[in-house]
């Protein structure tokens, strides 16, 4: 579907340095030669700087000619070639210790400051002068992540780029644009092939995602007006949405917008691979909060409807190392229900039947061990950091844990990666900088009462106990309680 | 004019960090005091990095709400208490110096590279999350460059900031845009307003300039899209200008720029004293040549009509120091036409004679001696440069010195800067590279036959001979030969 | 300074038919003949419609190129030879008469109604199709409206032009837009070139009227849109403005729009003298108040500040016709302060004096007596409407007349017309539709309390009483009671 | 697909006149009665022109809210009972016959042309000035046209309806605008739903319909900026294209438009219903020539591919009529490659076997005959007329029917109307006008050579003879000879 985006890109490029269309090729010992000659008078920009960047072009033409292989070789040549000269640093640094006076050292220090940049800095900085050069350094990263950084030189090149794109993907020059069903299908169709987390499986489907009452806003570069840099998508909906599936059903009547009292962030994605490292989302809820207060005024609740990817993958090892892993009470309780389910091992033979969600009774008795089990993988720091990516991602923002919703994904892929729960994530305006704080002071992880109860088990153990700051009242609807 | 474009900053400012409108004021030391501390919070970046941004917003409300005297002590501690810490930075250097092996010296190189950050230039970045954050940077600096930049920590914070606005304000980000008559008012007074070269009296000499004859292009930013960081005015004519009170006299008829042959350049004004030493310049010339020519395909002629600002200053020392400047000669011709300038150290004194221009015999008998003068001043490089800061900004772009216009201002600045003669840059785009290439490898100057031509008497000079570069025929008009 | 409009009118509609730039020229005896070939051809659409609109074109361009007789004589042709025809029109109405049945007399309507449309109707309509057709038909017709339209034919070809344009000219297809400082700068000359009420006397005093604390809008049609149709200025004030003079003084200081709680609508012009007779005013002021109304919900008053052009008029023709014009008890009052003024008819001699209303004695003394006469001019309707047009106008849409305003205009035009009065018309939306409907009705008049008590004087006499709507309570701070 | 349409509409609408959403319902007697007095009160702009407006918004609320039934019974109403009244209407046509003098006659008149205008077009003039009231009137017009017409009330609203919109649509008001993939998606997903020629089966065809050989433009109105009234889809190819198989093909390599020479339009869509009788295909086609000439001046040809959709029609019933249609040489070279054929009549049945046109004889057999047949079919006007609606639109434009194209549309809407054949009609900017005039005047009709040797059998015959233009040299690839 971009491969129209990457022919446009192409012809632009081509356009400027006046080539013509081939074949992706390779790198021959003959090119690479002519091609470090090219980057050389790059560097030194003779002819003047707007020749150089006309030249500049050039390069990035023949850059994007290259196959996979071709590529590499270039990245490679860039990586090994033009990179901080050892000799000058030497002198450099010799420079700053035996400086013999305050001046001296500060001129040496200055020396010091400017050999530290590699020279193929200035080349990575004139692609920028030409049409969607901000794209092409992303994509070129993009292609560099894919190669070995163990290796010193490619690890370097790789954090000259990512600083280069961290100074110029700031957050503040990007603009938060909302996209809807008035954006353009060239914009719309990007969606459905970025999204990461619930997949867009028809223009019908996105369409249901941009109705009345969706919201949809991105962050994007004015230098890449028609590509987002992330995206989040928003349901309005009247409490705490717990079901993807409910929200994601075509079928379902469009519910006015005014009536809404809750906005549920179900899907952030992240689309540019080449700029890994370089993070929006945190700014990015942040606005669109804003935005939404601002618009809808009675909205009240803002939380997310989040996966938990790694919940299942964590339970089959946890239960394999410790098949006792669940507390005597809820063992009890299991077996009390079924007596086959007395060894709590079984869990992950059970969870590998395909289709147990629809055994009503199983379920009802998984229901309870399951979301004791997923509060716990939520809310343990075995290395001192939380095990789930997404739950990293929003307690570090400053949100809670607020409610877990038992078959909330019931997809092949929700059941897969963490037996159909969900989470929602809420980010109460008044407490995220507080939460934050104690999340980044000793891993304190703020949480509902409701979720608290869901640890009661683990909370008197001293050794294992999770460090909880829990806010809100308990949900009086909630059946399971501590 | 622009009071209300600070009053604007000032109050989006206030909104979002929610303060009073006051009267500038200084800085005491209490306040000092908890600016320390607030700077610090920022860039620890407690409470994350969405709050620390917000916190950055109140700082910068204060330093706008800051009196002269306030914002230098402001910076003064920003320069001082938040450059790069010796210690650490001894550490680093001591760490490369003995790493045991590979490894470990590129972890120490690394550490190195982070420690010659000034932890200031975090917050510095911050302000970039802001409504009208980049401005404000800018405006910061240009605080700053009023300083003594002599005393070390403001020099560094100097650069700090001069490579953060480098990042930003890389070409690559700029947008050229046409400013036509069209375009908003609160646009066009910052022309009238930041108009350099020849100032703009009136809303009725801006719509001359903006007329169906003339061309504007600035270049602007995307996060100040209200304000052009350089502009250059653009005359379509027949044939090489040489008189720019003809070109902004209002009275003269509009011309239709179908029939024009002729691109003239001629004013071309930077905006913002806080980007000093950060060039547009020859990449806006580059692309305005671009976009006429593809706009108006009959274009052949490219050129400036640019004042000559250190011509009058130079002579009168020149004279002073060489009373025999002139080649024989010339002095010989003007004595021959008046004994009483047979002495050629009086031109000085003539020249201070307020009208001489309208004296025809005298200006008769001063044309040739003068524009030999002023062809010398233009090519010699005392020091190794260029004495005219005009001259070296286009010859190094490449451009030729064509022509000499003899009364081509008889402003009273015109008159008083380079006694009434104005010249021609010509950018053919063949000859730019290699013009470039000459310039910057041992400052040899490209200029036309004519030109040469009025160098004559010193080109047998061995020592002091220009180093030119000669190219396109004689004027078969022109009167003074060589 | 609209010149350049009308150039770049002539120079669009050159390219289309491909003509060459003339003087303004007259049509001579060949050139009529010529046109009505032309003409004719348009109208039977000879080579299809889109020819024809091309060929219309080309007759566009000849107008256009005609000078004033020339321009005439064109109207005059079109006017009395492309007319309803009289012989097609009697078998119509013969028709009619004489059918035999209901279908025939229905065919026969039709037939009538066709016949009724004059065939140079088509070629009108055909003008739309072109660059700036629109403007130009407004403009052809104010050209017509200087000729003498008591001719019949004339008469007739400027119903045709009306009814055109109110079909085109429909409110329903104009925009609102606001105006600022931030509007082309082409766009806002016009608004000096247009302003009809105030005249605005320099771009500073323009940027003024368009400060923070102020706003204007126009109506738009879609294919005029750099052409506003009509405008209005607001200040936004604390409480009812009194005096012209005080919102235009350009160094008063720049009020927050958010303490403001009265919008004060204090110049409408309309722009286009072809589209007479057809009104927006009372649309634009409307939307202009729901647009003030939601964007600062904290007005909470609609007002006018408007002349009263024809008082002073009225007024001296009143008292030579009637030297007891005021009411006695005025008369003694005036008498009481000064002897000299016991002839009420010595008025007129005493406004007629320059500086009069510097006379701090004098002008107290004429204070109650005019502002009565005010009153009394204001709202009697001699010939069964009100004499003002002004207030015609906004008594007509619904508003009261609410407060008069002494020296509130002493500019030389507003003494002039209104011994420097000037009168607030106060828009409740709560009373707009009644105010109206009783106005229409029977000239029932809305008038505040205040107003009311200046009419005192004649309110009992039965025969020239005005029929006033009293709405409001007294202002406590006026003077003059009742 | 256009519920949501609708839905906003409805919505809009109901924020003017503050009502509530409910089900589709008919308009009892009561309603009626309040109707009217509602209708009444607009129709005499009691409380000003400004209420009555918004009084027609609460109208036309009312109107949406109404099924069927109750529209029929609310377009009722209004064509009855606020029509021309006849009692006036005859008094005015007694003041027409009896006017003693000039100036009496032509007041007389002014009287009838008013007096013709029925009341209710002030109602539907009125609904113009409400959110989306021109698609309003649009729509209700479309409503009306499913009425019987034949009665004279409701054909003389139409009239009234079509005369409003003639002028509110006409084409001098449109914005042509082009649509691409960049266009928003709402108003793509109009083009799958309107696509009137060739169905858009999905995204991806439509995206094949928008690639950068294809080019698509619409006509739009100021006030329906998001609903194209027509649309038209152009490719880019070298030489005249025959299959539209071949353009819709979404695997075929996507061509570079710069080395198109020819364009071909291949379906042309009016949109809205109730805009019948409303013409803009012609000076869309005209537009869009103009739009490519300038953009890609290397195109020589503009051509469509179109359908002939009422061929087989014609032929079955031409064939049963006289079964001898066929010229005596095609029998006989039908019947000489297969003896089955000797009987044209039997084309008919060999037709209507599903699949023949893959029996490679039989196709091979017919082409000949069906060629001759269909040009045969385009050409003759039996009533005066051409009897192929797309023929009569592109003929009456001034094209040409260039070629037929055997097997051009194997769809089988292709083969049902037309046999799989296709037609191109060829637009040569200089001879529209010849070809239009000709056609005008006595239905000649411009053919290439190739045309008219397929209907060499006919041009002999003195009576059935048609009249021809011919223009072009044979192609002399073509098979069929004359």
């Amino acid at each position: 579907m971009l491969d129209r985006a990457l022919t446009n890109l192409k012809s632009a490029w081509r356009e400027i340095a006046g080539g013509k269309e081939q074949e992706p090729h390779a790198l021959d010992d003959g090119a690479v030669q002519k091609l470090r000659a090219r980057i050389a008078e790059c560097i030194e920009a003779r002819g003047g700087e707007v020749s150089a960047r006309a030249r500049a072009a050039g390069i990035g033409q023949l850059y994007l000619g290259l196959n996979r292989e071709g590529r590499e070789r270039f990245l490679t040549v860039l990586a090994g070639e033009f990179d901080v000269e050892d000799a000058a640093l030497d002198a450099a640094l010799a420079a700053c210790r035996e400086a013999p006076d305050r001046a001296a050292r500060l001129a040496a220090e200055e020396r010091l400051r400017s050999v530290l940049v590699a020279p193929r800095v200035k080349l990575l900085t004139q692609f920028n002068a030409l049409p969607q050069g901000v794209k092409f350094l992303v994509d070129m990263r993009a292609d560099l992540l894919r190669m070995d950084l163990k290796q010193p030189h490619l690890a370097s090149l790789d954090r000259d780029m990512k600083d280069l794109l961290t100074a110029w993907f700031d957050v503040g020059f990007l603009d938060m644009r909302a996209i809807s069903w008035d954006s353009p299908a060239a914009l719309l169709e990007k969606l459905i092939a970025y999204e990461a987390v619930h997949e867009i499986r028809s223009w019908a489907d996105l369409r249901n995602r941009l109705d009345r009452d969706r919201r949809c806003y991105g962050f994007f570069h004015p230098r890449m007006p028609d590509e987002p840099l992330i995206f989040v998508e928003v349901a309005l909906v009247k409490g705490l949405a717990g079901s993807v599936q409910a929200l994601l059903d075509e079928s379902a009547p469009v519910a006015d917008p005014k009536d809404a009292d809750t906005a549920i962030f179900y899907s952030i994605s992240n689309t540019q691979n080449g700029l890994r490292g370089i993070s929006f989302g945190s700014f990015l809820i942040k606005r669109v909060v804003d935005a939404l207060a601002a618009d809808l005024p009675q909205l009240k609740i803002f939380s997310t409807l989040s996966p938990i990817p790694g919940f299942r993958r964590w339970l089959d090892g946890a239960l394999a190392a410790d098949p006792e892993l669940l507390p005597d009470a809820e063992r009890a309780a299991i077996a009390e229900r079924n007596a086959d389910f007395a060894d709590p091992s079984v869990l992950a033979q059970l969870l590998a039947e395909p289709g147990w969600q629809q055994d009503k009774a199983l379920a009802e008795a998984l229901h309870e061990p399951l979301e004791r089990l997923c509060a716990r993988y939520l809310t343990i720091q075995p290395k001192g950091r939380l095990l789930d990516p997404v739950a990293r991602f929003h307690l570090g923002n400053g949100a809670r844990i607020e409610r877990l919703n038992w078959l909330g994904d019931v997809s092949a892929k929700g059941l897969k990666e963490s037996a159909g729960l969900m989470v929602n994530y809420l980010y109460r305006r008044e407490d995220i900088e507080e939460n934050h704080e104690a999340y980044a002071r000793d891993g304190t992880v703020a949480v509902s009462a409701d979720i608290a109860d869901l640890l009661a088990p683990w909370r008197g153990d001293k050794k294992s106990a999770p460090k909880l700051r829990v806010r809100g009242s308990r949900n009086p609807l909630r059946r399971i309680a501590g």
